[in-house]
């Protein structure tokens, strides 16, 4: 039986995956905890004026295909027309066969624009002129494309400094949509950047203070916590590339932070001092908080000088690393766990080789206080695909509880990207419905069904009390 | 066709599997040669009064699982009832779908209790009765449970300082089965934990010495060896993070132990140098014995201090590390092997990221001695389910001969674990099986079935010679 | 529906992949880009007296598994007969089920010699006599073989000291086969091996002068490379453990080199430093010459002193090593594409714990430039089996653009290798045939069809410009 491309039962490889999606993960609404959507364009419900500026615009992912196919930079993030980079992403698309970009783009063309042709060189004036048709009229704006998809809550991932004025905005308006911030403290984190100085100074103007001490500065990030608390933030979030857990003390900190403070140059020893501290000391804010704290591990970023030099940062040239991660993130779990203040906790690993340490990592702090207090977050970035879902998922499933999974989250700047929600339910209605007809687990759909809607919404929901 | 949960062709998907596992796999007994069953159950030839102590206490796989979904602690190893503690995991089993321990689970209630219904809250009350009333029959005594799956041979894992009475008083009765011990060192390899020194004082007394040089330990556990080989010993176990090699003289050894006997505490480098050199010593007794050394390595134990404080060790807290385990490992082999005293060796790793080094690392050391001489040990712990050993299956088959595997073992503290034996059996009849179908193996039943048979039971026979 | 083992359809598991195999991957013929094959055996078309000497010498593949089922080394690289030698292999070969040999070997027989028995013990009679026939005739001496498998390009690996006699003669000889030699200076990069400082005086000799300094050594080792690409050379390999990269003066390697050049000891750190600078220049003389540069990483040398005593380097005693490999690799990379000199790039780990690494570091120097610039390797070594393939091309199509991968390379010292070619195709045939079938991919058998022969032919046609 060959079945249709991306047919009504896409990646639903047997009757009881399709039954199990269709009846049962289909309906289920979407709450999307971590993601990088524009809060302005969310609290002014954008408009865009075609296709180009909502697709191609900020995804790293088409840019990088179109790189590695040859295309030049000047129809990438250059000076060329918003149609002349449509050509060129419309040429490169048939050559990502087999690369989720595949996917995704003809999954989105489909749900939001009703376009059910191939993308490709022939098709491209077509497809611009009928989808940028679709976006300028109100049912897809930037809150009509969430409503499209059912999307109920959105958090967004927020600088400490920033003011949130869009939230507070958007917060007042009343709809049925939630938009909360996420606390993202990595610039205070990440001392050895350069981007630290610029943002302590940030800091002090929003906190209207003077940072001078450790503890200054673990005040004010409280002080911003407190206000992003008060818009509804219930996460923080933090990308680093594996934890740092040595010892130090407090002298230590203050006497880092001087250095940095006048300009100094830090050994590495006393940048691992100061993150060993401060990742430790916002755990026990977080937990104060009530909040869940997000580990996104593993991303060696930055890896092309002459790249960041003309574009940077965000712009596509990052990759995977392979850091030790299980001794320390231990160490950070322990000490907090330790006086009883390890708030909920989701662990992301970039580097699949990692799945496993992280599967069993959770266990070890999975205390019975609550379900799934801590989570094997889902298959992120370069591991959003098949492969990498099913992968994180199969280790979440071997070694812990897969019924406990809080499930997908976009991760995305893209408001098109919302069909990666259906793109992991497919694929987990397909490793259930498969289980059931080999006889691998018992033909109990409706059990089954209840397992996958927690998954999909109701773990979250209780998970973050949105 | 879908295939009914856990029937006769549970895992067997294509009637090739189900052949060879019907005509060749099933019918072979088994030598459970690594576990940690308790021998004065053995000797005593224990009754148990109800499913829970048979079950529960003491499976921390269990207690995971249930700690995951929010199990309050006083359920799982707390003060609670033996069937209140049973509800609780009754309730919690319908929420480890895709987990081993679901088909565990129902795989030993079928084979044991004749139980085919699934349990849950609802059968909890009739399946706590009808396993426990199973469990006071004599049929159903430890050895009655082992001579139902058809157990030949079980090693148990055993100190050094153990007087191992119940294995002699056991060896007396005569029975069917045997029953050898395994010389375990660990407590006196980790000098750095603050259980060396006690088990040192109780290795003093056991043989009536008092170690002082780092001569005196290796003397007294060669006096202790050699005990344990007249009641059977062929194998030696080890649970390492990584094996230690580094370099180091004879008058740094006796220093070490030193200032580890008077109190003192050793740097890093010390300890290193400590195992380093008692690990190769070591091996160089078990080449002289004759024995089979074995190495489990990779496990990050103890993580949560807070549980480690109020449960104590093996109690549901340890993970997978991610240390570099090639160049060590080799170091230590090659070390041994250079003088042609590398005995037998068995390698199991607890990062699957680790198969294809251990594949390939076991490829350096066969030498043409024997067949099989250095083994790729089987899905241990955490990779002791379906993906787990299909992986190392796969890895050992791609980069070894899979022909010469000693195959599976327990590793576990119950006795109603012998299912695992079946469910490794058929996920390795099913690798077969499939391959033939899909004419990727020539459909040779007969040589497949050998190779099966071999690999399910002749060649760890063989192996330790029992 | 069962298939024949070794058919026609032979791992094509559906309609698709056996159109796609049958219409466009079987008809293009084979740019072999990496291998070990002796040009002096091309160069005098060799003819082979029988079925052990091309099948058996050298192969260290078959050594080891004859050695892991226990067959003694007279038999594998010692003194037996060539007809001793073979009967223990097909006494062997029953046992390898599921290695890549059992496939291989069946392949290899079916394909050059028209034998569709199966080798054992009992048909080793009549297939050694009937290849060694076949080998002894005209149709089947090396360039046979070759044109046997429609080869048209073979890139050899040679010393730059080597003087590529067999090259020059052969190149001569006008047939239709192209023979270039690829630059392999690693014993000039290894300065910790005791085979430095030989091969110094061997370059010595060959450029006649006297290197003395760090500067020297590059103006020899351009010589030599010059005079390589005279002779067609278009790419360079390296076989390292892991790119090293740390910081370095000029003064500082010409002093590293003066102490190796005077018989001293270097530490870990100048080894390091005199590495990472010449890797780096390496790849500025690379790019100036328009060259493409591989770099072959993870391989866990000479493991088993014993048998590097008797036997020497590469006759299996090598395994797969776990070092870090992205952030120094990444380094390179960077050094060299910050000044716009990095070179056309291929990279095979051989670690498969790496895949994800790689696959994606590809894409944070695929700047636009040209098609697939930098490469993700194909399977290597122990990873040149199916699984291995399909890990590979996975990750890459995942990650990266699988529409742009070079494809296959045999990397093998045999004349008998190159069904692997074949092997490799039908594996990616069957991958993207399966998808097809499920609905995964679109229905467009032309343009899947274009794009497997991209891979299989063109795409490395193109990036060698042969």
């Amino acid at each position: 039986m060959r079945r249709s491309f991306l047919g009504d039962n896409f990646l639903l490889n047997s009757e009881m995956a399709s039954l199990l999606y269709h009846d049962y993960a289909k309906v289920m609404p979407i709450i999307d905890y971590h993601n990088h959507l524009p809060p302005q364009q969310i609290a002014e419900d954008h408009q865009f004026e075609n296709i180009t500026q909502a697709w191609l615009y900020g995804d790293h992912y088409k840019w990088r295909a179109m790189r590695t196919l040859g295309v030049e930079e000047s129809y990438i993030t250059g000076t060329k027309s918003d149609k002349e980079k449509f050509d060129q992403w419309a040429a490169t698309v048939p050559y990502t066969l087999r690369n989720p970009l595949y996917h995704w783009t003809h999954l989105e063309l489909q749900r939001y624009f009703d376009i059910n042709t191939f993308l490709n060189s022939s098709t491209a004036d077509y497809i611009y002129e009928e989808s940028s048709r679709f976006l300028q009229e109100r049912s897809h704006s930037v809150l009509g494309l969430l409503k499209n998809r059912k999307v109920e809550v959105v958090c967004t991932t927020d600088d400490p400094t920033d003011d949130l004025a869009h939230h507070q905005k958007f917060a007042n308006t009343g709809g049925s949509l939630k938009m909360f911030p996420s606390f993202r403290p990595d610039k205070f984190i990440l001392i050895e950047s350069d981007h630290f100085l610029p943002f302590i100074h940030k800091l002090n103007d929003v906190c209207d203070t003077e940072i001078k001490s450790y503890t200054d500065l673990l005040v004010a990030l409280q002080k911003r916590a407190h206000f992003f608390k008060d818009l509804g933030c219930r996460a923080a979030d933090h990308g680093l590339e594996y934890i740092s857990q040595v010892e130090y003390s407090e002298q230590e900190l203050d006497r880092i932070l001087e250095i940095k403070l006048s300009g100094g140059q830090l050994s590495f020893e006393q940048v691992e001092k100061f993150k060993s501290a401060i990742i430790y000391d916002l755990g026990l804010m977080y937990h104060k908080l009530g909040w869940v704290q997000q580990f996104h591990l593993g991303a060696l970023r930055n890896n092309n000088p002459r790249a960041l030099r003309n574009m940077g940062p965000d712009t596509g040239w990052d990759s995977i690393g392979d850091w030790s991660q299980a001794r320390t993130l231990s160490k950070l779990l322990a000490r907090l766990d330790n006086e009883d203040k390890l708030t909920k906790t989701v662990i992301y690993n970039l580097n699949p080789a990692d799945n496993e340490v992280i599967a069993t990592m959770i266990g070890n702090f999975n205390d019975g206080s609550i379900k799934g207090k801590i989570q094997f977050g889902s298959g992120w970035w370069f591991l959003d695909q098949k492969d990498g879902m099913e992968k994180q998922i199969n280790a979440l499933s071997n070694m812990g509880l897969l019924s406990c999974f809080i499930g997908m989250l976009t991760d995305s700047r893209s408001f098109l990207s919302f069909p990666r929600h259906e793109y992991f339910r497919r694929i987990l209605c397909n490793i259930f419905g498969s289980e059931i007809e080999k006889g691998e687990l018992p033909n109990d759909i409706e059990w089954t069904g209840k397992i996958i809607q927690d998954i999909c919404y109701n773990n979250v929901k209780h998970f973050l009390g949105v």
